[in-house]
């Protein structure tokens, strides 16, 4: 890879995780499937507020991932923004990234949480399958959350 | 236009769009007449806190946008941010994008409003007119906006 | 430098803040050395919420600067975000840029403040010398500050 390679890399990667906030705050699953592929972790231990075991929070696969976050967002009015990311191409089909990252979200009247406002950063990892690149494993590290 | 060619164009426009959002925070409105063209078309519809029929909210021309951004905005203290954007050329003088945005507003004491905080999208195009890119149309749809 | 020398070294530099930032709210502040140079200089006087004299808040080479932010963030919860650079190459070694900014710090209990919420722009100068990028110089220009 030349570096107007990895320039061109870089720029797909911060597009692709840009769907991913649009796709998640406008609730578009359909195209949000298209931003993982089968074998793409998101390990959401650390969001836990469910309950539950740990296990029960690493969700495997685009289907699955978009069903876990349909089933706890689609009612929920979400805002993440994404900020200044750090993407190292390690292999033509391989790369990672880091992003600052802000999500504010407001449940429906009467359940057990009003709001929450959160702050922190995914670690990330992509993977090109030949056809595209997506997101291959997920999570975030918190550095606060607020909520009610 | 190659790959890199590319790149260049979308890089000038996410600067276009930084000196959006810094001349709108900072009043700088001469310089903000430059972020449009003759033919550039604001739609405020959506956005519409003052009345008046939905035709009244349709800005068309950089001077016409300008003397609406001033007479609203300048006596507030404004904060625009806009967030990872998705930015697509459909020609060498053409392209498209979209920009997750939060914009927070604070009013001088004694009107109907006193602050606002609203998160959502901006949906622009973009146009080279031979010697610079300038944002030709644009519109927010909004996820959320909180006010008191 | 032709346009891809430009593009690779304001990606360059757009990471360089990157790193700053996540240092800043991760506290790590052997990383954060290398951000500066030992002829960097942090102007903080506008931001003094400490009282001294204006000489006293401007602090000069990496050393002492990262001494500057551990002695006051060291045990602040900490969020800094910035947004839509603009950043100009005037030099193959030389550049300035204005990131649009946002931060949030939570102090510990029982101290002169509980929070403070800013906005508003760094404007900085980056050099390269033959072996990295660093900030050269820094300082911000306030938009607004809540606190309590």
């Amino acid at each position: 890879m030349n570096a107007l390679d990895k320039l061109l890399i870089a720029e797909d990667i911060r597009r692709l995780k840009a769907r991913y906030f649009r796709c998640l705050d406008t609730k578009n699953w359909g195209e949000m499937e298209r931003v993982f592929g089968s074998d793409s972790v998101m390990d959401a231990r650390a969001e836990n507020r469910t309950g539950g075991t740990p296990d029960a929070h690493i969700h495997i696969g685009s289907v699955n991932i978009v069903v876990f976050l349909r089933t706890h967002l689609e009612q929920v009015t979400t805002v993440h923004h994404g900020h200044s990311p750090e993407i190292d191409i390690t292999a033509p089909d391989a790369a990672t990234g880091i992003w600052a990252m802000e999500d504010m979200l407001r449940w429906p009247e009467g359940g057990p949480l009003k709001w929450m406002h959160g702050y922190g950063h995914y670690y990330e990892t992509y993977k090109n399958d030949g056809q595209r690149w997506y997101i291959q494993t997920t999570t975030i590290r918190r550095l606060r959350v607020d909520s009610l």
